[in-house]
């Protein structure tokens, strides 16, 4: 017997986040159900105003003069901090700024270097494109190899020529996520490095590096930390590593004192050495409010509320749907459900045309993300009615949707 | 006979540029005349009302969907097409996104495995110093070498084991203006390739790439070009060039198609493929907003404004003041004045408080920027009554002042 719309609203009122009002964080719009928080969260409700003051006070009025009185210097590192509170780590252990391509490039020939004896970067084969993209870069770059694994086999992939381990905390596909402190024991047994991906998993579930003992990490911001499209990449650096690290791009604001102009680089002390140039002041004050969406809000009951979010939607679509459900079933998952279909690109687009936003992926994979912040049980339960009128009226096979589903 | 506040007020009424109402496109704040146009541009009217469009409208109501439907995929190239004209580039040439010391980073890489035989970056020893940091971090990565020269002596620097030649086009400090056409002939004569900073030089002087038959540039967008704090800098690589260059940081933005999330890397063609991560879209929205302050202005006026403007402060400085001017008389100079004085920082803060804003440099050097947009002749002359009668009363010598100068 599926549960009914109004349990799924019981389990709403239940909800400790719900109770605190956190959907009201959040610029919704009306008729929509947005489970594409994993791709780029929503408006956070203090970002306009926020940087519209940025803006037109301390931009348009302050000047050049707002670079020490409204602390835009020292932005990066506030928000960083503010990051840090997310993912178990100390708060000048981690630095804002850049694409999270180019601080992933940044980490990974920084722990590369530091063991040159040791000229493998490990790379799961179901990764983020962009992770692999640039380990071959830099592999190609430092002369070293990149070698493909399989998720489920890290330590097969495990030798002493294994420098460092790059693997995504939460797979974007199926929401797969890694148990973090028993595969980063696995990999420091084997002498190398870890770096974690936490773009799919900070924000929605809880991150502990230093409980995990982790080395690096590199994450996002757009998704569910909700920056805005485009916001600034995080790094962080284990404490025990940073004065062993070397960033490869010295730039200015990576400088101990970039306003003393001189010739030689001394970089700074902590993970604030990872800086490179100017950065990007708009985007760090859209992401500074937008994180006002997480005061107050612990992590346990985030991630139980992922989990609930995540098991309604995969109980519902096994009842009342029937499909291929490629996230694991157990808690070694994010806050997605994603579910294999040949139809799957046509789903997502009828689905959409009906105001319930997921998105689709190659190869034939329909995927939903729950950010426990504003999504909500019944929010769950729509969703699958919609998927159920979809599939009844074959909304799915609009002849347009058929087109793009044989390419891929 | 020191030219009077009637005749600069003339030569401004004779202006094609305030003609045709420049100035009117910037929010200026009242009692304020602002020579740090060179540092950080002013706010242009134009972004506060696009920006929060982007933010409320593209962001909150489209979501993910404005990836597409807001153009949000391709804002980056619209914008480099947009800065391309201002530089004497093709618009599919110019590359937006990352700090400008990711930016060298990548070029620097780029050209110097381009020519494995040559292994010196020439770098002036006057450059802002993050060119300097960028190069020595590219050498050490790469077993190259960085060979310092002096801006005056570039051809006594160059052999036969020189493979690039990282110059900036007008001096941060002094104004000074290299003659990019006649440097780049003579690099080119030794068989290097040239990358030019154009950080303090494009928006407020001609620049002429394809013209100087360069082969790299790079520069920020917060000084002339409006950008606003930390805005992303931009790459040109000239088109004999770009398919012989590989970007060091692959990122998806940079691959022909991100979408298919292949694992093999394979480069957009044209200057996108120095595209790494995800590029920042509300700072590209600002940037995008910010030169529309430069449509229709033709850069023969604004050079002609520029040196126009430039000449009356060093005349009236000579006339009124007697400081030592560093910025050459001639026309081999930026839209900036530099002097020295041993009270230069106390000078600079004093002209602060009266609601000028210039700035200063170490070592004792007080600098003021001419944007010629916005900046108007009687600016300059009021600028050095100010400074008149800060030195008549002693203003420069506030003991806050002395102290900061002490430490320099």
């Amino acid at each position: 017997m599926p549960l009914t719309r109004e349990e799924a609203r019981d389990l709403d009122l239940r909800n400790p986040l719900l109770s605190a009002g956190t959907r009201e964080r959040f610029c919704l719009p009306a008729d929509t159900i947005y489970l594409d928080g994993n791709s780029l969260g929503p408006l956070p409700v203090g970002v306009p105003g926020r940087v519209a003051d940025l803006i037109s006070a301390e931009w348009g009025t302050g000047l050049i003069r707002s670079w020490n009185e409204a602390n835009w210097i020292g932005s990066h590192r506030l928000v960083g901090a503010r990051i840090a509170a997310l993912i178990g780590a100390g708060p000048a252990d981690v630095h804002v700024g850049d694409s999270t391509s180019v601080s992933m490039f940044k980490t990974m020939v920084a722990a590369l270097r530091a063991r040159p004896e040791r000229r493998v970067i490990v790379v799961e084969r179901s990764t983020f494109p962009t992770d692999g993209y640039v380990a071959a870069g830099v592999a190609d770059l430092l002369d070293a190899q990149v070698r493909w694994c399989e998720p489920g086999a890290i330590a097969e992939a495990l030798d002493e020529r294994v420098g460092l381990v790059c693997l995504t905390h939460v797979d974007f596909r199926t929401g797969a996520m890694f148990d973090m402190a028993e595969v980063t024991r696995l990999v420091h047994d084997a002498g190398a490095l870890i770096q974690w991906d936490l773009c799919h998993s900070a924000g929605a579930v809880e991150v502990d590096l230093m409980g995990a003992d982790a080395d690096l990490a590199v994450g996002c911001t757009y998704k569910y930390l909700n920056g805005g499209p485009g916001s600034p990449a995080y790094t962080w650096v284990h404490p025990r590593l940073q004065e062993h690290l070397s960033n490869p791009i010295q730039g200015w604001m990576g400088h101990r004192n970039p306003f003393a102009m001189s010739l030689d680089y001394e970089p700074l002390p902590g993970a604030a050495r990872f800086a490179s140039g100017t950065h990007p002041i708009i985007a760090l004050g859209a992401l500074d409010a937008a994180l006002d969406a997480f005061d107050g809000v612990s992590m346990q009951d985030l991630r139980a509320t992922s989990l609930s979010l995540t098991d309604l939607f995969m109980r519902l679509l096994d009842d009342r749907v029937g499909v291929d459900i490629v996230t694991p079933r157990d808690q070694n998952r994010g806050s997605q459900v994603s579910f294999t279909h040949p139809d799957a690109y046509g789903i997502v687009q009828a689905l959409i045309e009906r105001g319930v936003i997921g998105d689709f992926r190659d190869p034939g994979i329909a995927r939903f993300g729950f950010a426990p912040l504003y999504v909500r049980h019944v929010d769950v339960w729509d969703a699958v009615q919609h998927l159920v009128e979809v599939l009844e009226r074959n909304e799915h096979l609009a002849p347009g949707y058929a087109e793009r589903a044989a390419v891929t």
